[in-house]
């Protein structure tokens, strides 16, 4: 599935095959979640509050709507953004006095109230963050979860009393970042973007990219130090203990509903989606195995095994529909459910059930006594394998080259940079492909590295990549 | 707390003061959600969603913007709502071909994707929800949570095979509504709205309405019986048993933030809000009373205790901020925490905690061995205060009239009506307040009931108050 065309394809009739998300709507680049799609996203968002509330930030919800006059106060945001904004200019039969557009990201909504919230050191640091929908008028071709016009969005945004402070926040932000991606098993790699390609006001800006089967990389999120780039337009400022008014010091860590995408479409295979069981928003089925005769008896057993199922925290759906188990199994072998739970006569009177396992394709017994906690190991053993499986596919496409030349298509390049960014530039209009930055945390070239393109001393790493 | 002037200042304040919200975000009518509001609401919607699964609805996510053609696809639903929409009419640099709407309501998103869903009697009934943000350009003046721009809002959907079905599915609306009152302790009056004040396109209407301390009633939410009324406009249709195609019936309930603005507005009393446990963001704060020598161990005591109830599920918070107790027992009591716990070395050697109840408004001592217990039924205590106390101010307010001109301000008068459309008018016209509607389920009036305008036979009674 490596070949970039067959895995669209694959991909683009997945996600509607599997009930995640509806394309029909009659807006370009705007899905409707499907149950199914959303309640897998909603498992993502509870993850992310998880380690929100481990780490003490404050959920908040901000309005949609941002009016110009505040949007127009951070030059180089309206720069990178302008372009992309949808705006109201009418409400009812009335032309609107100021133009309201609709979040695109939320920093020219939540700063200005910040700039009230904030007045003390002791009100610092201050930790917020949202689940909401954002939008984009994007030109691209659209994708469904990779690249949308509304779309799903995580965005912590928090300030601090000085730079150090702010600095340890992202130190945070990587840390959450582990745990998290570990739970998704999306492995990825932490580059400090080229200043050509930081988000619009950051000072600088740590990307998240993965690796999909097309062999490009994916944005996954990102994290900004924003020094105090935002906090002087927007008048954020503190008294210190000295009792002088300083401006505060800024980050952001964004993610959204690609991260689903990268779950399809890094663990999916020709048969299907492959969840992880911590977002399976089924984690087993159970598939009765009726025949003439026991009808009765096996449908009470497998109620019997939901119920206890359920009692132990597992996800679990009984599939009672009058289908033949084969076609049982390709439906939910695609809608990418861990784990089917079979269970006949046989299985009842051997006292054990069939799972088949749709991480490991394989089938074991499962001893009916305490099915619950096996299953749960079995759980853990298919995240392992999905995370190490994942984790070896991005570390084996990465290649250490000494000229730009050799940069292969379906690789990330890793190689020797002088710094210059006309270099950078050169690199991008030959291979194509993106830099995607320097290593995070900072790595040191060893002597004699020589900058990829003009063969200058090279003192720090960079990553080279087509991307989505 | 009766008088209405009174009452909007002590509301207007309280949800600032208390943290619920920040009502200086820069656009009229759009407030950002605090922390400790936005929890709040979560927990509202959670027990939405404990409703929805029980009753096997399934949720969705429709996207926001609906474009005009589709809007424009259903006559009366525009009349109702063109005046109070929002319109998207530029992306970027571009004016677009069509222009898009901010969703008031999600019929107009939904029913065309229903359409392509509904295709056979197999596929209904049809059970859908959603929670998502909804806009309307409100002109009155605008009220936190009651009356907003922005709205949170829940909304079901549904299709059936015919009118029976969806009568029933209403009367599964109705018993959700029961159920999920009660553990807001807000009680609510039933009627169905006469017809020139029901929902832009609805067959008919039921309001769900209660009464606020300044004597108004206000409409918590409502269910809508369409009939065909968009299945026609919007061609969903599917092949019945017969093999004919036949168009579906509909209904909706919606309701929103208001339920949020009742429970601050119900319970609350001069000392500050007042939550139900149910959905109290802190249901237990616990106060550490400290003296010169034993700080440490009466701290370590509290985080004891604090652990503890958070494993018994109980959402506590330990106050250990370096103010006095005082203070904190007036501020959680602002912010309407049920049940303040103190420890101080007394409590430690006594082996018991103090508990403030905030509903009940008295101390009791609690034994620390199986505290979670105790704590437990002391909130259902709460419960059952709330709720009973909310219904007799209900119950009390409705009095009988037989003559319109005996409406009284700050009750909800119950008469006779002829059923005339004309009688209905003169009564709002003349008291000023609005006919909410017949009594659902039906009530038979007794013989000899006369309109309380014009004299004549009275089949119905109908409710008469003035609203919010």
């Amino acid at each position: 599935m490596r070949k970039e065309e067959e895995f669209n394809d694959w991909y683009n009739n997945i996600v509607e095959e599997a009930g995640l998300v509806d394309k029909r709507y009659p807006v370009k680049g705007m899905n409707v979640w499907l149950p199914y799609g959303w309640k897998a996203m909603r498992l993502i968002d509870a993850l992310i509050r998880r380690e929100m509330e481990r780490t003490e930030h404050d959920e908040v919800c901000f309005p949609l709507l941002i009016p110009k006059t505040e949007f127009d106060k951070e030059a180089e945001h309206i720069a990178g953004f302008g372009a992309e904004v949808y705006w109201v200019t009418h409400a009812g039969n009335n032309e609107l006095d100021v133009p309201l557009l609709l979040r695109p990201t939320s920093e020219t909504a939540m700063y200005p109230m910040f700039s009230l919230w904030v007045r003390s050191h002791t009100d610092l640091p201050l930790k917020t963050f949202q689940l909401v929908n954002t939008f984009r008028y994007e030109t691209k071709q659209t994708k469904a979860f990779i690249r949308m016009r509304e779309i799903h969005f995580f965005e912590a945004h928090t300030c601090h009393v000085d730079f150090e402070d702010a600095e340890r926040q992202i130190a945070e932000d990587l840390e959450i970042m582990k745990h998290f991606a570990k739970d998704l098993c999306i492995p990825y790699l932490l580059t400090k973007r080229p200043d050509w390609d930081k988000f619009a006001g950051a000072y600088y800006t740590v990307g998240l990219d993965t690796i999909m089967p097309t062999g490009r990389t994916l944005q996954l999120g990102s994290i900004h130090q924003y020094k105090t780039n935002f906090a002087v337009p927007y008048n954020i400022t503190y008294e210190n203990e000295g009792g002088e008014q300083v401006h505060a010091h800024q980050t952001t860590y964004g993610m959204s509903e690609r991260l689903l995408g990268t779950v399809v479409g890094i663990h999916g295979d020709e048969k299907g989606i492959i969840f992880p069981p911590s977002i399976a928003p089924i984690q087993a089925v159970i598939v009765p195995i009726l025949s003439k005769g026991n009808q009765e008896h096996v449908m009470e057993e497998a109620r019997k095994l939901e119920e206890e199922l359920k009692a132990e925290g597992i996800r679990v759906h009984l599939d009672d529909r009058d289908f033949r188990p084969g076609y049982k199994y390709n439906d939910w072998e695609l809608r990418g459910v861990p784990l089917r739970l079979e269970i006949g006569m046989r299985d009842i009177e051997g006292g054990h059930v069939m799972a088949a396992c749709r991480v490991q394709g394989k089938k074991i017994l499962v001893k009916r006594e305490g099915a619950g906690e096996q299953i749960k190991l079995i759980f853990q053993e298919q995240q392992e394998i999905l995370w190490q499986k994942a984790r070896s596919i991005l570390e084996e496409s990465i290649r250490t080259i000494e000229d730009y030349n050799q940069y292969e298509e379906g690789t990330i390049a890793k190689a020797g940079w002088c710094g210059e960014e006309e270099c950078g530039h050169t690199i991008e209009d030959f291979t194509g492909a993106a830099i995607l930055g320097t290593p995070v945390p900072e790595e040191e070239t060893p002597e004699g590295t020589r900058c990829c393109v003009c063969g200058a001393h090279a003192p720090s790493w960079i990553y080279i990549a087509k991307t989505h």
